[in-house]
């Protein structure tokens, strides 16, 4: 196998990510998130391991589907407490040179004219290092936070979703041309006035009216990242994203969701090369399968039951403690839990699913793969999933943090790079060049954000 | 004189803050405020002279008064381009480990929920260092890029921050008991869920329902800064800010803000010691008065009159572009000019204030005193202005970046130490303590946002 492919390490500013429960082992350290420290050793180790991005999820709001409140998720830490994650990257950013940062930032409640301020900012500073994971907030908890009664619909977050990124594509492409900048000290000009334009947006939900407060960034628009599998959300990220998420808990299941937004992307004129397709995955490394099997059991006890099932819960929408335990999912005749078990099942069809099995199965790296055995197994397993999917890259997520990254790099990398199938060095660049090759720093001519950049006619 | 005086540097994420032009000067490194490295250095140096905190202002918009358009501005730099400022604390704060970091975050086009948890963040990974300076918008042409036609009425900005620091104490204060943070791994309890209370908010203008998404930080909520002389921001200074800026030209006029806004608070039941006022200071200091004022006349040459023009404009609503700059201001009998004039005048009443003069007096340091001088007659100036106003600290400008600090700090600082006036080493604890003393980490009992506070009584 001769595919690039990439990594990124699955991360959250908070403790335990999607791994409830597991702040209480010995080993783990995720409860260190509020020291800037642990996040600067974090992306040294990565850049060490020559990873090619941390990907910082976020939640706005709280976990509150299980028992009809949040004290599951408080009590267990379950993803709240939670700080921002864009605001820890400069102090990663100082201390690494290639490292890419993927910061999730909900444009629900956010005027598209600071985000794309921020955003802008942070491509700066990181020197073009920056990815914007584009989100449409899900909770009630937070629509209730922000004023309203409850969460906006499903479908007209997409279209304030399609609004939004428009403007913020005038504003990062269309605003500042590329020669507007001259920093002249001699003739005393900084920048051209006749080459920077005021953005005139009318649309539905959003009047923008002036020019970018930044000027140019290396990437202008940051690399676009999206998780969309609804089929507006699917839609949404057929057309917009470089960098697509996918999540399933067997690689048949995220085959098909792959074919079905490359297929879309194809219609909206857009080719393979242009997304890369990524999947979570929690590697589980030991010197033999049985270390590896052991340490598997022993992390397995420090799961939270009902703080798997407060994620879980948040997710579905539906409250698991209702339900007993060791009750089978398949004799819960409602639709939204044979929803969820078909994932499940799917993964594992000679497995009882009962109550307890989903949060266990859910309480180690969240809804996606689990890997347990050697360093070559867990490649060989690397190597399957990209064979039988067809993604490019991984999501590593973590059971302990930041052993897990630590135990992934100290033995995968070193066969991952062997095999030819991640870098054994960086290459210049920014994100979006070391993602898509040299030289691409800009959206592609059939990215829908380069309809705003001002071409020069060569005269 | 033995009162302890306090330092900010005063910058912000763009060129020559308040000195239009000086980006120029051969010697003035503030293009470089893209570059992440570029503020660590200048945290370090500030940190090397003891200052007590970096101040970043901040402005969401343009100046277009000037010709009714943003080219002047945009020509000479005037705070366009301009970056975030909260992005680039973390790196700051993780390469030094006393220096306050103030930020100005508007409130005018943000969620309370959003803003509350991104300075609670701030706290975290500052080891509570950080201070928030309380804005309201008040350009224009910000207000047309978040889909208003015109800026809201000033009288009204004020209402609405009223209640939206309201809301950003119920979060901070109330919604997290002081041990609602168990983190218990052997009980496997992170937080005590019947200590993590929702915040349950109806108001006029924000509806807030919910827990704050952030643990308590070490100070909660941030020392508060503001800088009101309305009417209205002055009663809403003296009731919430902990820090004042109050700008003039001269002590006597400082002196006069300085009196009415202490009575102010002193109305609102708080007393001298609760509120630290600060005015602006530009030292340009040679080892001669001769090699100061040479070096005065040198940096006078690169200011832009165009570019003080914009940010005067901006300031007081004036398109000055329509003058003639030998105009004497005297004979333009406009109120918004006899206004402005009344400071300079108040400043040097000898001097013939023309269109340029205001320009140059306006183009090194914005509208506030440029000391020219030796250390020891800097040094004199300061104590001079204590005196007469009463004020606590300064915000020193800088002329040309990092140069200013770098001079204040090798030549003035040691002669300020020596008498003893600032600190010669830092003192443990958050910038509220080093501020107001040992343990106060808290608002005061005195301050309104101290009543969310969940006190428990002695049983």
């Amino acid at each position: 196998m001769s595919k690039r492919v990439y990594l990124n390490a699955f991360d959250m500013n908070c403790i335990g990510h999607q791994s409830p429960g597991l702040w209480t082992h010995p080993e783990d350290q995720s409860d260190r998130y509020k020291d800037i420290d642990y996040w600067v050793e974090l992306a040294q180790l990565l850049e060490e391991g020559k990873f090619d991005g941390l990907f910082l999820a976020d939640v706005v709001g709280v976990y509150d589907v299980y028992e009809g409140k949040p004290d599951a998720a408080i009590a267990n830490a379950v993803q709240v407490p939670v700080n921002d994650p864009l605001l820890i990257i400069s102090a990663m950013a100082h201390a690494t040179k290639h490292l890419g940062f993927g910061v999730t930032y909900a444009l629900t409640y956010e005027y598209p004219y600071m985000l794309a301020h921020r955003l802008s900012t942070l491509d700066h500073i990181t020197k073009g290092r920056v990815s914007w994971n584009i989100v449409t907030s899900y909770l009630n908890s937070a629509a209730k936070s922000f004023g309203l009664t409850k969460q906006i619909a499903h479908d007209e977050r997409y279209n304030i979703a399609e609004e939004f990124v428009d403007v913020c594509y005038k504003l990062w492409e269309g605003s500042w041309e590329d020669d507007a900048v001259v920093k002249d000290k001699e003739r005393r000009i900084y920048a051209d006035p006749s080459k920077v334009h005021p953005v005139e947006h009318k649309g539905k939900y959003f009047n923008v009216q002036g020019i970018h407060l930044n000027e140019p960034s290396p990437q202008r628009t940051p690399v676009l990242f999206q998780a969309g599998t609804s089929t507006k959300g699917r839609a949404f990220a057929a057309k917009h994203a470089e960098c697509i998420f996918l999540n399933g808990l067997s690689p048949e299941i995220v085959a098909g969701s792959v074919k079905k937004i490359r297929e879309e992307a194809k219609n909206q004129g857009r080719s393979e090369e242009d997304i890369k397709i990524f999947t979570i995955f929690t590697p589980i490394v030991g010197e033999t399968e049985e270390q590896a099997q052991a340490k598997y059991e022993d992390l397995k006890k420090y799961i939270s039951y009902e703080g798997a099932l407060s994620l879980l819960g948040g997710w579905t929408g539906i409250d698991f403690s209702k339900y007993d335990p060791d009750q089978e999912l398949e004799y819960i005749e409602t639709d939204a839990i044979q929803s969820v078990l078909e994932g499940y099942t799917k993964a594992n069809p000679n497995k009882k699913w009962t109550v307890r099995e989903i949060a266990i199965e859910t309480g180690i790296g969240g809804f996606g793969p689990v890997a347990v055995g050697t360093p070559e197994q867990i490649a060989d397993e690397m190597e399957n999933w990209i064979r039988i999917t067809g993604i490019d890259g991984f999501n590593i997520a973590y059971a302990l943090a930041p052993g897990t990254m630590k135990d992934f790099i100290t033995y995968v990398v070193p066969i991952l790079q062997e095999r030819g199938l991640v870098q054994a060095d960086y290459k210049a660049g920014t994100y979006r060049e070391k993602l898509f090759g040299d030289g691409k720093n800009k959206l592609p001519e059939n990215h829908p954000g380069s309809q705003y950049q001002i071409k020069k006619s060569l005269v």
